[in-house]
């Protein structure tokens, strides 16, 4: 195969795109699809002061590293979220990964903040992942806001995100389909969200980190197994494989065509936020989720 | 396996109900689906002059025997595709039923019309099936309202609509989204349509043909082979499997929860139909579709 770009050797061949690439194409290739999403979207702007969630997968540092390239000058946040043997290797891949590449780099332990995961996992009686990302969302946040960041990035790719509208599309939860985007705008308490690699698979980020030496942490979480999130991820996978670029088309006619219905659906149930009597965080109870949460454990 | 409602040795295992039946018990639990459906969606009501549409196959035909049995006068309508062998075939069954449950029978031959089936393959350069349903529809509409039918009822099954749903659901055309749901009420020219086996699956609808002695076709048309449907089919499929149950919670929640959305967004694009110029089916254009189509066919 050829380099679609070049006519040199291809060593990356990416069937949804009809096309296949050499590593310095593919670099720019990869490039395009970052600054694509950023524009279309009106991500950032000069003079935004972008913190990235960096968790030390191939996503996260991908994303630090091409927004470092693109002349963005990304801070990154790290939540070590306590779990034995895994947290020290995800955290010591992104003291690693910062310190080569000149990124401010702040730490932030789940155990300080009594959200230990495996407390936690002891106290929930239901999937943990799901209590996680709540918890890891809570935490950006709350660094973001206090520190005065204009913007939040996470490396959400096209798989995840793909996969995650699929689940509430599955369930047609429209409060949640309103906030699937690449976008979340600043409101009722929540900083401004964005997912600059949302046209990027996990396949192209991890080639992206092999073709620009970057080294992640690829052990997967010991909690993760069997969460029925992968039954929804392998569904478009196969819808991939029988349409190539049904993913990306799933997720973007999406945002043109059906979130402004959920939008105005959800905007006249007129259901709004509140601070949480405790921490302030946005909920729609009197106390928040992650509150109640602090509470379970410290009562045990 | 014992039958969940006597206790007897079960014949029919329906994991999505977390049940299963002997056989007796499994045509009550049949009808109460159909009754369930029926009712929920006020489908029909005494009096009602009821047609259904009879391709010959498990579901049409379990549907009209249904419906008489739980004492409505069904009529039918057979479209003849004129495909050669399959066709024929199919009407064989049908008329077979017919006479046997004492179901008047009608018969529309697509020829007639000028649109038989081979003939249109011959003419258009896309996948049949989409065409072959939209002259389907075509006719069963013309014959529900030029004979004052007051509902127009099709065998459309759980998997036909789920997948239906999602392959909709995936190019999120709020257009097309809009119009899936049991029931689609008389508008624009178009009769009243009701799909009162939503509940059910295909599986079913065998186990329930099988069961009460229906002879109905098995031979699968000759022109679906790889029918890019059947990707949908096979995803929900494996959905069901991993999750049973949610096929129908898919498409009820849909229903209650993501269609509203939707009517609402439509309507205030404001298109409206309007009869076609040549023969007053409704149409955005100014001769409908399947007019255009009988034009291309006579044009060679």
């Amino acid at each position: 195969m050829k380099c679609s770009r070049c006519g040199q050797n291809a060593v990356v061949a990416l069937p949804s795109h009809h096309a296949g690439f050499c590593g310095p194409c593919f670099l720019l290739f990869y490039e395009k699809q970052v600054r694509r999403a950023i524009k279309a979207h009106r991500m950032l702007a000069p003079g935004d002061c972008v913190l990235v969630a960096l968790s030390g997968g191939k996503d996260s540092l991908a994303l630090a590293h091409q927004l470092k390239n693109l002349g963005y000058k990304p801070h990154g946040l790290h939540v070590d979220l306590g779990i034995p043997d895994s947290s020290l290797k995800a955290r010591e891949k992104v003291e690693g990964f910062c310190a080569a590449e000149g990124i401010p780099l702040h730490i932030t332990e789940a155990r300080e903040e009594g959200l230990s995961i495996p407390e936690v996992k002891k106290n929930v009686h239901r999937p943990v992942c799901s209590v996680c990302g709540k918890i890891k969302r809570y935490l950006f946040n709350k660094f973001a806001r206090n520190n005065g960041y204009t913007a939040l990035a996470t490396g959400h790719n096209l798989d995840d995100e793909a996969a995650r509208l699929l689940a509430n599309t599955v369930r047609w939860d429209t409060s949640f389909l309103r906030d699937v985007g690449p976008v979340l705008e600043a409101r009722h308490g929540f900083a401004r969200r964005i997912r600059p690699l949302y046209r990027l698979t996990e396949f192209e980020n991890a080639n992206y980190c092999f073709l620009s030496n970057i080294e992640y942490n690829m052990y997967p979480c010991p909690y993760s197994h069997g969460a029925s999130f992968n039954v929804y991820k392998d569904l478009m996978h196969r819808l991939e494989r029988s349409q190539p670029g049904k993913k990306i088309s799933f997720y973007e006619s999406f945002q043109k065509q059906a979130r402004p219905c959920f939008v105005r659906c959800e905007e006249e149930k007129g259901l709004s936020l509140t601070p949480c009597r405790k921490c302030a965080y946005p909920t729609s109870e009197e106390v928040c989720g992650v509150c109640r949460l602090k509470e379970t454990i410290q009562g045990k």
